[in-house]
């Protein structure tokens, strides 16, 4: 896996530090494009308090000269302005874990009992720099026509009418309103559906697409189980926060379906171009792009921190007590699709620096214009009798 | 990850091979446990002709000595039956790309026309070695009472109704009829649903659930991205043959409820133990087992090769041409249960072994012992004034 | 590998980051001791002017609450403080590659001319984050007893004549002179060779011995080839700036010794306990520590930059042109060593944490204490008739 | 990196077991190349008796087709000749361990009593299965004219004098005679030496040195610790059973030279191609190949089992008790000349897939082609004014 990245940083603590290790020299890059991502991160309607308080800001203090990349490791920071307040005043202990949330998994798991030594890292927070790492492989794919966006699908039961809406026209109204849905009707219910809830001091979840356009047919490899392209995109979205599932195209509603309702017929152009005539396989066959769109379904789990107290245990007393929370998200869903974002670029980067290979992004021109593209004449006739292996 | 495997084989070549690194000793092995399952994975209704010929049994060359494990890699071997006859026959070239499976992906990365390049190494039959695999991972856990087992939830669109039996009654009841629900009345409708597919040439689908029941709490870690359990099991369940979606416990159903309806109440007993009311989480908090069973839903496609053909194109000749098959599966759904077994097998087996550390079975016996187990007391009390990080 | 990190930073650029993947949670750290080690890589003699101006001093900014890990990743940070001239001055283009450095093969894989793309990263000012990083490990290795020290044995063409002093004794005094050599007549010598090469503007390398006392037996592996403990030490050993050999014990020069003159007697006193006669193999058989100390000897190419100057080419014009450089170091030895006990510490640490498994110290202290310690009673007994593998 | 590999299999246990993964589509590849490697192995003087036994043929069962590789995991077997014999009669417990085997480190990792659970597979026999996948990267290097050989360069205390011979007539003379020495009047002193310690019963080893002739410059990076490849290569040589320390070039030597003595002038030929006027640096500077031929020498101990025993202790009773044995080689060097090729070549073709990616031969060829070669007039002009980072 040619790309590496560590994230570091607790959520209320003096700041956020990454390292991208494996990006090819050459790649311009200004830290605009990373800090329009973060800002998309923190802007949604559901958020609590906290997002008024940031105005997160890349610093990147490697691995970048003149304006491009050396092909040497990234380091990426992001302040925590909130830091401040918090270096001064008395912390008090939290000793009450939040059903949903890692406190009490990691307290068992690393031996606590104050729980701020697990949240303060389990905290959506740390999707910052998948953001920011997220950014700079867009802005590597970009450089091959390849592009990812992302649009909630359904937010609490209120399910978008997409259907009939291409997916491009899905992504350019993705950013339209506050709650990233681009069905507006769909949208207006949402938004009420979060005002309700902030009303009742609940939570939401729903789910979100991530759509990857201009992929070339070939990355992922149906060889090995580690190098299938469909489970390093579901594992990678089900590692963010508060996901529990993902799917590729709309596996689940097909797995209802036959196969003559499902699979995407083979067809060819005059020109000897191969291509679908639907792409219900959601842009990969055998763990491996088709050259179709690559969508992946992914289903996010309602805010585990409730304002109206959910049953716990206080665990400094024993007794049962309930959780307790002065400021909270009503519904990330919305911020949380470019983190969805970032992990399929970075999935989708790691396989296409596979399949390029190489140092610098001059060196990998000419191989990208090069690849095999669902042309017939790219494949070599190769039908001699045959046999495997040798000597059995 | 103290657990590292490659599977190598074709589906008609002489046989298959895995390796396994990273067992401790003395675990005490037979072949007899892994060949139950290479069993499990060959019966089931919907199968096509091939699992009258093969009947897999396992080979064991390595890593044990004495009937236990030596702590060395553990080479395992199936032997294809089916080898000899495709020896001596001659060949036809297959040209023609089937929608749904690598053939036409595996084509245009590799640079092949003669498809049977890429579909001898896609065929699920690579997923003997794994239910191989997966049998040492289930006989390594089984010393610690942990047991992983698996169900059809869903064959087409017919649903089984398991909202109010018991996980335990499910699993005593998967291998009761020959589709692998405990549901007995909709089994008896996923028979005939798969009988009608048969008639009409076509292929099913569905959804199967693994339960993993016993596992302690404190597996996986929510410090970072890619040591979370839930996206490492999402992961290893999509890298399936077919598989397109995965989710932890209901994650898409739970995605449209509000937080109070989804997260689990902590509660404690008179002896300090800490659990949950209700497991909604599907045994994952934050990516760290929370001791209550992890359950993971799969989503699979209707089998690719369909009887009646399906549009494509001849690479030879470049002109459309249907699909043309003589033989073949019609619903491997009950057939997939042990390969999903075995992969979440292999990531809790590979879990565990972080968080025990060592080499034998012996050395891990008092190690598991003294886990914390969600009892307040085994929680050191650590609440002194705190601060973040170094000179900040 | 439990234990993962990267570094980033040029060296004269605005800092250098790293992150630390993998210590476990309740490891007692302040930055003081790792401040004591980058003191240690800022001195000693042979030094050129920078390191009057570099007074390293790390800053934590996560991973650490309270003064203890949290079992979170560590982020580490050092500011160059030499930068801010750099930031405002005009800086010339450096075009004539340095032999011996990594200015043309960087500049010829990544596709530059400006040579300074590649030098600024292939700098040793990189080992700055390395020497932290394993000051981390040094620490959390001193918990359980073991301790990694070092001292030049061999400077230029001197060789400190270590043979009768213990391993204790050359620790001792590992620091009492400017070059870290325990012979304190070899030492002066040393002296006065450095100040000889900077006078004729040459430079100097040499050998040092990196020792780890306290390591229990048992850590790395025999079973497979990138488990073994020796060609992991080695390894990173010969991944710092200017190394290029490393041995265990005196490998080269046992190589050609009988066997009966290398290999270490086994005997056990009246406990029971086993140990060696004597310590040739350098602490490890089979890649597998035996207990005594681990011992190993690095070969330091002289510094490449030369102020006397080096035949090369301008790549701007093309024409033949010698090196030119104001500012170097003549000799780096001393400062060396402080490296090569940080990349022992990790790879040490890395090897522990597999055997001992778990997330937090507290976990690991009753395993250590369990360890096998080269006790017969230790070892079970197993000698029943045995056989191979499963069906062969 | 994109090869990955696994080897099992014990010494006296049925047979050695293989998988190598990351090979590319289309490579030419017959079992005789290997076959041809797999002799060199089991010939060299100084064997004892089994190498009569043991004539190795590779049976290859997966990952090729119609004589080429496809792309998929390649499984190598060799069957043990000896395990018939093995398998009928009644053996002997082992325990006593041998000074300088993994028999007692093995024990006490493990917890056996019983060494023949540590020393199958802890033997020599292992590296047969290295030996096979190395010839198939050397087929793979090849392609690209690449070629990798080695040679004995100092058998016990008899160094060849080397100094004066090209690398090409080393390498040319190195199969002239049974201690693959390229200098006949050590290779004869050798041969005397060998007879010398069979009648002493004792045991030698020596030095020798591996050679990659052709690789591009450019392999390798100084960019991050993990990816240097003089510490790639040193860790992989080490890693060979019995091998004690390893150096590019002459490293312990030069680490006793000045600069001005070690450093290898650039020179430009009037076409604009850079070389160097020597090759010092054995063909790597900044972890990077410079182009000129690669060289590492490699020290390997004295054979551990010795026919006139070594004092050590049988665990069994616990009492000091001789090892004895009545089979055993007695130099081994000649016969680990190959193991090394073995490894080199591993390390260089998982290094030149990074730099080439893609999946078939056909896509890498123009790739190769298009390598930067130390040409002036690859080099990119980049000379613009510049900064570090942004923001900062």
């Amino acid at each position: 896996m040619p790309i590496r990245f560590f994230t570091a940083g607790e959520s209320h603590g003096p700041g956020l530090t990454a390292i991208l290790e494996g990006m090819p020299a050459g790649l311009p890059l200004t830290g605009e494009g990373i800090n329009r991502d973060l800002r998309r991160r923190q802007k949604g309607y559901g958020s609590g308090g906290r997002m008024q308080i940031e105005k997160d800001g890349i610093v990147i203090t490697s691995g970048l000269m003149n304006g491009k990349t050396t092909g040497a490791p990234i380091a990426l920071h992001v302040q925590n302005r909130d830091f401040k307040s918090w270096k001064e005043r008395d912390i008090t202990p939290i000793t009450t874990p939040r059903p949903g949330h890692a406190d009490l998994t990691g307290a068992v798991k690393y031996g606590y009992r104050e729980l701020r030594l697990s949240l303060e890292r389990a905290s959506a927070r740390e999707t910052t720099m998948r953001v920011a790492i997220g950014a700079i492989c867009k802005t590597y794919l970009r450089q091959f026509g390849i592009s990812i966006d992302g649009y909630v699908a359904q937010l609490g039961d209120i399910v978008a009418d997409l259907a009939d809406m291409p997916l491009d026209e899905r992504i350019a109204r993705n950013e339209d309103n506050d709650v990233r849905c681009p069905d507006p009707v769909a949208a207006e219910k949402m938004h009420a559906a979060i005002r309700q809830v902030k009303i009742d001091k609940d939570t939401l979840g729903g789910i979100f697409e991530v759509v990857a356009r201009g992929v070339p047919p070939g990355l992922g490899s149906h060889v090995h189980y580690d190098r299938k392209l469909d489970g390093r995109l579901v594992g990678a979205m089900v590692s963010i926060q508060a996901m529990k599932g993902a799917e590729i195209g709309s596996g689940f509603e097909n797995a209802g379906k036959r196969g003559s309702q499902v699979h995407d017929e083979i067809v060819i152009d005059a020109g000897g171009k191969l291509s679908r005539a639907t792409n219900r396989a959601g842009g990969l066959e055998g763990g491996i792009s088709t050259g179709e769109p690559i969508i992946v379904r992914v289903a996010m789990k309602p805010i585990s921190t409730m304002l109206r107290g959910a049953g716990s245990v206080d665990l400094a007393t024993g007794k049962p007590n309930p959780t307790v929370y002065e400021r909270s998200d009503f519904c990330a869903l919305p911020r949380a699709v470019p983190v969805g974002e970032a992990m399929m670029a970075i999935v989708l980067a790691d396989a296409l620096l596979e399949k390029l290979g190489g140092d610098s992004l001059e060196e990998m021109r000419p191989r990208f214009a090069a690849l095999r593209r669902n042309r017939l004449e790219d494949l070599p006739m190769d039908n001699m009798p045959w046999r495997f292996g040798y000597e059995v």
